[in-house]
């Protein structure tokens, strides 16, 4: 059984115009966090683009992911869709290709009720046999949580996880216990929005499912492993030489931004699919400049 | 040139649980559309489930329409999709298909900005050449369409109208004159949200696009006559009636009561794409109810 917990690095999932995934850049990506040694990585999140991403290219990114990790790093494998047949079919895949678990957002169009979710997550888990990880972001599914229905899921058969939003960092102790107080034990609790994320450890979540860990995995390492250890002071002063990127963040978004890191850096060219566009070029200058002008190691 | 003005109905489109659509289901649909001379169809809208449907079972569900039509009804087609070139591909089969304009939504996963749409409209007019009618549903897009953009996309070669969200009646007057302002004369104005949409017409809209009109095109034909003819107490008089069936849309949602309908009328044996539900058997008892209590003939 896969157990969540630690870090988890979100990369971008390079592709061409057509939609076709770059297997190369894609392993350029993936190369650092492996040798870094972050504790999963979180393949086709929503950083990844998996929902503009075709159900073959979806599945020879999870081929090359499981491949270079080796058995080292846990796969984790975005397997969200629309239709609940879709994402039954690509969490097959995920499996299959030897994922470890399967990251599933209630991807809707038309808003759903929450026993239409809980369908839905429970029809892919049990077709699937995949372990699953409720993906809960409200930002691209618009859909809601409630604890209640948290706690339904968590008690269906292959249901593992959680990543919630960490969308308030004075909301987290509570969040986590809400949350805490509706699950089995075993059940893991983790979140995402990296800017809130130390906050969410130190209030006792087991895991970061972050975005810069897809591209500067080591500065989130030692945050996670301050956090572990119970040196908060510690973990909160690493997190605050970060927040020049925080702030790109969430001016420009998270994918956005790493896009232009990835580019800058040299890892990749490529930009996200469209419409979604490339920062414009007075964006992309003040990325380039606040990573030049940080005072840390960031690889 | 396409005049989009009056009535045009939103049917559902019947599909089997593989999402492949019932091509004699949506027939006996359409045929009393065209029989009742609605002034367009809107086929493949968020009634009709677009964005649950491949692209071949859209073409062919386009291909029904436009043959049973026999170019006496024009057929609006939905056209939307996450990805840029798979618009651009939906708004080419629907003009290869005979479609007289496309319904375009920025259906979204990664929040789009405002140049992001603008890019991605453009790019699917210019590509397709197919008259393109801007679908703002924030309800399941979740983008909010500014009048500004609205005035920059009502600039665009090929862009010919706007479907807007009828959601606050005592708004519709100054959201009109809002939009009139910014859009090039002959451009059309347009709502949806059925139970506000008398008003949207009283305020100097040009069609409602409606679900009802899909199921029941009759009685939307007479309000959309009535305030056409400048008669408000008698168009209001005649909204006012489908009141118990706007309050059952509230509730519910429309799209799952006219799949309700639907299938009570005996019209279609057809549940929505998975995971939306069909509505649970009190509120099909109910929606049964409300019909049987309507002292009004409502075909």
């Amino acid at each position: 059984m896969i157990d969540l917990k630690g870090l988890s690095a979100f990369p971008i999932t390079p592709s061409d115009r057509d939609g076709r995934v770059d297997v190369g850049a894609l392993r350029a990506l993936l190369d650092p966090l492996i040798a870094a040694k972050v504790d999963s990585i979180g393949l086709l999140g929503s950083t990844g683009s998996y929902p503009y991403l075709a159900r073959d290219e979806r599945r020879r990114a999870v081929q090359t992911a499981v491949r270079l990790a080796e058995g080292t790093t846990p796969i984790l494998v975005g397997i969200g869709a629309l239709r609940t047949d879709e994402a039954v079919r690509l969490a097959q895949d995920a499996r299959d290709a030897g994922a470890a678990a399967g990251l599933l957002a209630p991807v809707s169009y038309t808003p759903l009720t929450d026993d239409e979710v809980f369908e839905h997550f429970q029809t892919v888990a049990r077709e699937s046999g995949l372990p699953i990880c409720i993906y809960d972001n409200p930002g691209t599914t618009h859909f809601r949580f409630t604890p209640a229905l948290i706690g339904r899921l968590s008690r269906v058969d292959g249901i593992v996880a959680v990543k919630s939003p960490a969308l308030d960092a004075s909301a987290l102790a509570g969040h986590v216990a809400e949350l805490r107080a509706v699950v089995p034990s075993g059940f893991s609790l983790g979140y995402s929005a990296d800017w809130n994320c130390t906050e969410a450890l130190l209030a006792g979540a087991e895991i970061w499912y972050s975005v810069l860990a897809g591209i500067f995995p080591k500065v989130c390492l030692e945050i996670v492993r301050a956090a572990a250890s119970g040196n908060a002071a510690e973990a909160r002063r690493l997190n605050a030489r970060l927040q020049p990127i925080w702030d790109l963040f969430k001016t420009f978004s998270s994918l956005r931004v790493v896009y232009a890191i990835a580019n800058l850096r040299g890892i990749c060219a490529a930009e996200p699919p469209r419409p979604i566009l490339p920062l414009p070029a007075d964006a992309q200058k003040r990325v380039a400049d606040t990573l030049a002008g940080m005072q840390i190691e960031l690889g």
